[in-house]
């Protein structure tokens, strides 16, 4: 590998700013060249202390950039279908931040147009598939020796939730990860989903439904449960167990060290996603500036943005009617198949 | 306390011979005088070895054997209604195992008959209200430090299960532990239940539904979810975790020993709940020895007996269906309010 | 087993009356039919609500109580040699506390006059030999299947020492009982003791050295390390590692409940040894108990006794001088061979 | 930061072509310029792929190629002073692979030879100070909410060693991590070493004296004690039990997944240190990288080099005369204090 990658970054908000940074500081083989974000300050602050970057406001500006071989898209995601198009357009690799689109439909658009293309050049943001734990949990399911897995058992809890987030949000935002963890893991598409409501917490904001316990069914009958619970309080935890015909697997209880004082032996928990997941993220964007400095397209594709947000639009009708709800695919864009999950 | 507590043990299967090894060999202030069995070889051999004991194939002959003081009910379940109404007619206190009836309509009688006595003379056999982990947990539940408890997630395994094991017995006879347990840890009565069908596990014996995943839902918005799997193969696992307002609380990994060896550090994990919950047994029958002694009768009552039969019933029927079914308690004989779980 | 056993118990302070309530109320197969302490208030005390049972000020009156069958002695260390020669005059099966004889000479002329009986009456109270994490360990050095111990890593902490604790006491009463269990775990002597002094830990009283690492050395070259440390403030933890050719394996760490809370997700620590090591005291005095009603005398035995007592005086001087010091043991009495552990 | 900066690796075998790896695909901020290694083909085959290198057999022919701004040297310990020396006579800032210098002689002169230019240029490879649970473990120790550590408890075994390891080298090779790490966890100088030797064990070559255990002194009184054993045949494991005067914390016991199967609930161990401590060399490197073009060195230094040559080598000689040997640092050059570690 030679010259450095060249990458555009759209969005300079929290998460932009730090694969800004990850970019810079952490991932080998890459140079951000050009930032763009409405706020013209955020972007110049997301851009400080670098050399040979241009700053935009207008994300197109930023692509059209000489020396832009590649894009990271970070901005809120109504903004991702223009910016995935802009890409594809260009002929330009892509990592975008999940939800690749929020709402089905346009996310439907994305696939169909990439398929158009003929080739990949999309990757979506599960950085989960790139967590030490998932990716040791897959490769043990994969190679059979628990044989088939029956359910899997999940639980998402957050310290709390930030200003605005909605009961949907439960399901759109955070258990969008365990959508596509499941997809991943199981290797299937999931096919109908509930959402009970058990409480709710009094810790949750005044209306939040919160916690939920969202199951899903999957289309060779497996089962996947999820307890979300985004004002548990006490820390940031995501956990995983996949029980199999002849054993179970768990992750997500890791920890660095045991403290023993004051009468309990006690493991830290993490207060933060940006703990929690900080070498998967690395992993993911140094994995996607490798794959294309190489001129290859790996990681989750175009279509399990597209699944997520059905399966996630699905979800929360569930949460409103109280009712099972079929989770219904199109077909998949470019296959005479019937989508499935890879 | 001066004499021994004479005792009658009705039934000498598995169960029942267990229980009065239990009463001779390990619990304090108990001797056994009569034991019946309407298989008298069977009866006479778990009398073996035992002074001052009479042995009958009639349980109301062993009833009325002299020095009589209390009744231990291990006989199958069918046999439980006349048994228990026999030790109400004479006054005998009666520690009577699980299930009290199995059908609701018979643990209906047998509330109401109890409570036309006036005074409390059972306690039923669920013995998981004496497990150390479980009693760790109701105490800590009780005591507020982590808030209400918005969910229950539960794990029942066994090894494999035995011959003639229905799909309906994973709930009638397996879950209904869980039940028990979640009415006491919660102080609340269930509600409603729905049961899914993951799998089947290959594992299973044909045509048995295993596992199942049994959601209940409480009369104060909680909710109990239970994976029962019967067929697992690699241990008995009985797990629960309870997630409250600010914080979880969890039990059922517990070990004696960390063993590492062959690139792994590994806990044992029980096959059998007579290992798993000897010590509960043991503190249970204690238990009912002393309170006995002190003529008090304490423990689960024929109404948690009652409501186990009527929740177990509506599961079979949830499991059958694949609806969400509804609970529905008869008033609590003897009280001018609903009967509530205590 | 027919009627009870009747047991005189020497000593009515804190562990004699536990033992009391213990034999009266936990374990199968026994009454207290006498009890001694020199202060007879406290005699009293110790046996009120038990009926059938004579206070004495005079051991030797209790032992010479009409219906005393066996003797459990929980009187401090220096009357215990003269009250296991009055048990074994009188032909008396007795469990006796640790140290069964403060010092090695004393305890030596026990040994020699069990022998000189030509069978065994006592049994010493190691009572860690009963605890089920060591029994675990025990059975599965003696299996085989992780090759021979090299070394075993132990941890002995205390909340704080009671007063009047002095230096030797972390070795002659805490770590005492770390000798006894290598002995039991390795079936080996120990032949040689190191005291290492790290600290002081400012929460000891002055003057007291404390925490010591203590270095044992036995017959077939394995090592034994143990912490001690009694003022350690966070609560009673008592490890055990046994590394092996093959594997290791460790106990110590058992907990029955996880909870997760505060940013932390902790297992409680017991603050006692009666919490941590109840069920072992329990186990012990019913194993003593039904060995006794069938005629026969199991556990740690005089030898133990007599050995611990070396070991700990050995630790001691090693303690004062700062040197390696030499174990040196008696000819096993009654015995051609030089004792072995067993 | 603007360019790459531009690094000469010295040594191309397995640790250097990892580093080399490591420079090329997984840092940020680092180009390789030059390879040297006395076997053209080694250094011809571990640059493969990379562009802009060149090759060298001589490695202050390396050191001069234009564009070298850093040095990194993998080469044998007996190579490193040359090495080192040549480094400092350029100015180039190194980061050389433990031991610094295999004899303390040569050690100090490297020391002395710095402190004669009056500005640090190297950092020693001690990457344990880099690995996640290692630098939790000095948070907390330095954060003083334990209160002053009284003994580290270390564990380090490997499944086996390679050929041609020696009974000195459990020490100078294997147990010089655990010198550093608790020289730099405890920030105190260790004063004094004994070796004991249990075992050996049967798993070990003929004559290797394996397992060993090893006591450190220090210089404000705590107690370092290591259990090396390098053929314990199950896997890569490194602990340390960190007790304190109001806690203790216990690192090495961390995984990704609980596997519950065939009767047992396990975690894997790693089973190589390239495993175990993968992130950790990911994270000295980068760290060194950046400190280098921001013109800092930082990370432990070649005071640490020495003192880690003098301690291994008492520690030898402890092994061989069966002594406690004390440590004898000379004066640190450049200080008028005593040498301290930091």
């Amino acid at each position: 590998m030679g010259d450095l990658l060249g990458v555009a970054v759209l969005g300079a908000g929290h998460m932009g700013a730090d694969h800004i940074r990850r970019l810079a500081q952490v991932v080998s083989g890459a140079r951000v060249v050009a930032v763009a974000d409405p706020d013209a300050e955020r972007a110049e602050n997301a851009a400080a202390g670098l050399t040979g970057v241009t700053v935009h406001t207008d994300p197109t500006a930023a692509l059209d950039t000489p020396g832009v071989e590649a894009v990271l898209v970070a901005s809120p995601g109504p903004a991702h279908e223009e910016a995935l198009l802009a890409c594809f357009a260009r002929g330009l690799p892509v990592l975008c931040e999940k939800p690749m689109v929020p709402d089905s439909t346009g996310a439907l658009r994305v696939a169909e147009a990439e398929a158009a293309l003929g080739r990949r050049l999309a990757q979506i943001g599960f950085m989960r598939r790139y967590d030490a734990g998932y990716r040791r949990l897959k490769t043990l399911l994969d190679d059979g020796s628990l044989g088939r897995p029956l359910m899997l058992h999940c639980t998402h809890r957050n310290v709390s939730s930030p200003a605005g987030f909605t009961s949907a949000m439960l399901i759109d935002s955070s258990v969008s990860h365990e959508i596509d963890a499941a997809r991943w893991l199981l290797g299937q598409e999931l096919t109908a989903v509930t959402v009970l409501r058990p409480g709710p917490s009094p810790g949750a904001p005044g209306g939040l439904v919160d916690p939920q316990f969202v199951l899903f069914e999957t289309e060779r009958e497996a089962l996947v449960d999820v307890e979300v619970f985004v004002n548990c309080g006490f820390g940031y935890q995501v956990r995983c167990e996949a029980v199999c015909e002849r054993g179970s697997a768990r992750i997500g209880d890791e920890h660095t060290m045991v403290v023993t004082a004051g009468g309990s032996a006690a493991q830290e928990v993490a207060q933060d996603y940006l703990v929690r997941f900080a070498d998967a993220y690395d992993r993911e964007v140094q994995a996607w500036v490798d794959a294309t400095r190489r001129g290859q397209v790996t990681g989750p594709d175009v279509w399990d943005g597209y699944a997520a947000s059905v399966v996630a639009e699905a979800g929360v009708r569930a949460l409103r009617t109280g009712r099972r709800t079929a989770v219904e695919l199109a077909p998949r864009p470019g296959s005479r198949q019937p989508g499935t999950a890879r």
